[in-house]
């Protein structure tokens, strides 16, 4: 196991330590700034292209990179991974999100089946009931078909999978292909669940209730308010229900669903969309035929993270300027800003998938780390978040790192010409001005108006957002923060962080409280 | 002017630099916690209460922030903004959006009116319109109510009334007084206005067209846009369409629309809620009474901030513990974590107010200040963040301060009892939990699963989310977020880092480019 070592033991991450910052501004000037955008390209799977011309990177740190890539053994690593390897020690799991849409290496087998055939078995199951939903051959007891399908999940079973379905509801209706309009239930907020059904025609509404362990506490509180509905309707509400769990839980083999269909433990909440946790909403919002290109587009994405030249494996390059910008140039955050609005959620999701993942403070071995690791990530998007947090990121005391996400074209085609140019042009054009005003800012004399520039940024440009090509880009993501707890060597796929406060809420509702915890929850009169 | 002083400049901010950290663990535990509980804590307008017992605070270090307070004469500075000075001097502007919900101190005139009377005007105007509306005296050309009110504006003109409208959303159906739904058009992004326009019956649909300077290039395309949909259905757009501007807009006297009520350039777009800006669809959508409590529980916060004894004044105080996390603890984030699903948008709201107010790097006049000034803001509804991103919060190797938010009831009342509580229960003895986890943290041999604590929050509670009670819920932070600017001796009320990008776009658009500027937009083909 001598290949997990702490990335300040690595010669090469002291080596990048060492080496000239970039005068942004400065590069980005002139014709060597057009150069930049040209040789600083990256061809990605679905006809995305990752450009980092923008961020804070030469030819010299660059090579230093592509060294601490080698000596952290990211690609090895990453084989390990998807060939088997328990990469999650704490709880000490296997990983197998990619099994879910594709078979990288070898069949991987555990608790004696062969895994990738035990995801495309449950996405076959989910594809089949689906169909039978859509075709009317698994109606409500009236006989009607069902018109709506409500996910009932919290934090990875609810921002992937809602984040996702926003991303494709408007592509969907364009194409003739949304079966069915999908609504999420999370927050233990009785308010949340209360909103949501009253929006919606409950005797004409199909439930999926995901729960890894089914034992999720705001699900099942969730779960109740839902059959509450259901009874007060007049409805069976075992008719009405759907499960997705894992096949030990206690929900896996209850007659109060329709069906139920399964993950396992081997794939973490936030990693979880391309599994049976995202595919039963999104098969039956969209059809399966969607949800598989969707799976495609995401399993390109893996291959293209394979690749062992670093200087084209978007993904792995993309995981290591971040650790530069974290590490070595010591900035906290970073900001997500998708020029879609479609992508409305996807900053929240990445917010989890990255710092759930990497908000660690020990390494593997469960001893304590002395460099940062993951980042605050926060979005929203553009144009939107230009006349609002912008100002900010353009003239703040502090540099905030920027990842760009924009389409040449729209998803529903409509659109207007106001002074000689489509919105969708407009919006192409605010991306790519917002980049070069970051970098190269722009001197006035009056330092009010002035912009100092040296603010990187890199964007992920692509034709038009579809299932593929935002399965590919959710892909990108997972696999970038995956390299980079692995050169943290921190363990990615555990979350210890949420147990504390999940004990302590119980204590609170046990009335088995004594000191602050008491006093706060007087103040609650609880 | 003498009064105007760099932070770094007041001796009291060098005392306050050397006061010795509190060792937050230590002192929240035991009965010493629940000490801190009852004296740390602030009534503050419409029942709310501002808890800062677990901020990293004490008695010696509050003394001096009272201290910085008053040598940063954050009072006296309040009265000469509400009295009239142009205390905005980039632009060269009063700032007056205190004005829009009552009179704090003297009158006030400009450009030959009083401006109190002025706001006055505009709400009766709408309250007029909107009464009509939901009387039917206005109707479409069909005679026909209308049902649905539309919203087309960005930036300030969308975050605030539409974080504000999904706040009481749900309090307003509960409560009968749901009169029109609203709907928010914003983005460029051409599927945003053709998501909108297809979710909506635009037969029974007015739309409200909010920009100050009627020049707005999201704003007139997305007006084009709705123009295009309305005539497409047959319709006349100027029987559909209200404007929100300034008088000497464009837009001020045009026929194109059946109404237009005023703002003008004393309020900026991110303190607009309580003008016009909000004041038109919130009327339309809950009827000008309920916008009314609205401006009543701001105009309350307002009053509590004029509080000269700094700790009973929550908005002041919030201000300079913040100030303190800020400059001498050094945390560059705060996470702003309500725990009710209606403020959703409440942190998206908040993430501009601040960021677009204090993310400046020169003083008052425009000289570099050396010192750190507005946080980056972000947050999540828990406790689905509990779910997400909140492990890199107790567990990653950066401190984030909190500001949570939580109410004792819900809004629409309907819940269930599980396991021997209900979901409201839950929900507070969630954040209640996660202050001492956060505060507190827990040792265990098993370094992955200890928590270090000293991870500051502070926790404004309340009884319900009403109007009242949300309208000083944002007047507070309006008015922190303007203490903040005063301490840091920045102009909160300019935002010229918004000002490159738009010409940058403009230059796009007119091919006008040159150099990583071309370059990008060959990338896009434009």
């Amino acid at each position: 196991m001598a290949i997990w070592n702490n990335m300040d033991t690595l010669a090469s991450f002291e080596a990048l330590s060492r080496t000239k910052a970039v005068n942004l501004a400065e590069v980005m000037s002139g014709e060597n700034g057009a150069a930049r955008v040209e040789k600083y390209s990256v061809p990605m799977a679905e006809g995305l292209v990752y450009n980092y011309a923008a961020k804070q990177v030469d030819d010299e740190i660059l090579d230093k990179l592509v060294k601490l890539a080698e000596e952290a053994r990211l690609a090895e690593k990453f084989e390990l991974l998807y060939n088997g390897e328990v990469i999650n020690t704490g709880e000490k799991r296997l990983v197998l999100h990619h099994l879910t849409r594709g078979q990288l290496g070898n069949t991987v087998t555990a608790d004696g089946v062969d895994k990738r055939a035990f995801y495309v078995e449950q996405q076959q199951r989910i594809a089949e009931f689906a169909n039978k939903v859509h075709a009317g051959q698994i109606t409500n007891a009236a006989g009607e078909k069902f018109t709506t399908v409500v996910q009932i999940g919290i934090g990875g079973s609810d921002l992937g999978p809602r984040a996702m379905y926003l991303a494709l509801e408007n592509w969907a209706k364009r194409n003739n292909t949304l079966k069915m309009e999908a609504k999420f239930i999370s927050n233990v907020d009785p308010d949340d669940a209360a909103a949501v059904l009253n929006s919606v025609d409950v005797a004409h509404s199909l439930f999926v209730l995901v729960s890894k362990s089914g034992t999720t506490l705001e699900t099942l509180t969730n779960e109740s308010f839902v059959k509450d509905a259901l009874k007060n309707a007049g409805l069976d509400a075992s008719r009405h229900m759907v499960a997705v769990t894992s096949e030990t839980s206690p929900l896996a083999k209850s007659d109060d669903y329709l069906a139920a269909f399964f993950m396992d433990d081997y794939i973490g909440g936030r990693y979880s969309s391309t599994s049976a946790v995202g595919g039963a909403v999104l098969s039956l919002a969209f059809g399966p035929e969607v949800f598989a290109q969707f799976l495609d587009g995401a399993a390109r994405a893996d291959e293209a993270a394979r690749n062992k030249d670093v200087l084209s494996n978007a993904a792995m390059l993309d995981a290591l300027i971040g650790v530069y910008e974290r590490n070595v140039l010591g900035y906290l955050c970073t900001a997500v800003l998708p020029y879609s609005q479609a992508l409305s959620r996807f900053p929240a999701h990445l917010q989890q998938l990255d710092m759930e993942s990497n908000g660690k403070s020990v390494n593997r071995f469960g001893e304590p780390v002395s460099y940062s690791t993951g980042p605050v990530i926060f979005g929203e998007p553009g144009t939107n978040g230009q006349h609002s947090f912008y100002q900010l990121l353009h003239q703040g005391t502090d540099i905030v790192p920027l990842q760009f996400i924009g389409f040449q074209d729209s998803q529903i085609g409509t659109d207007v010409v106001i002074q000689g140019s489509t919105s969708q042009k407009k919006l192409c054009a605010n991306v790519a001005a917002q980049i070069v005003a970051f970098a190269c800012g722009k001197s006035d004399d009056n330092r009010n108006k002035n912009f100092a520039g040296g603010r990187p940024s890199s964007i992920i440009i692509g034709d038009q957002l579809t299932p593929a090509s935002l399965g590919a880009l959710l892909a990108h993501f997972e696999n970038k923060v995956m390299f980079q707890g692995f050169v943290w060597n921190i363990n990615s796929f555990d979350q210890e962080g949420v147990q504390l406060g999940k004990v302590l809420a119980k204590r609170v509702l046990a009335h088995e409280t004594e000191g602050a915890l008491k006093a706060y929850s007087d103040l609650f009169h609880i």
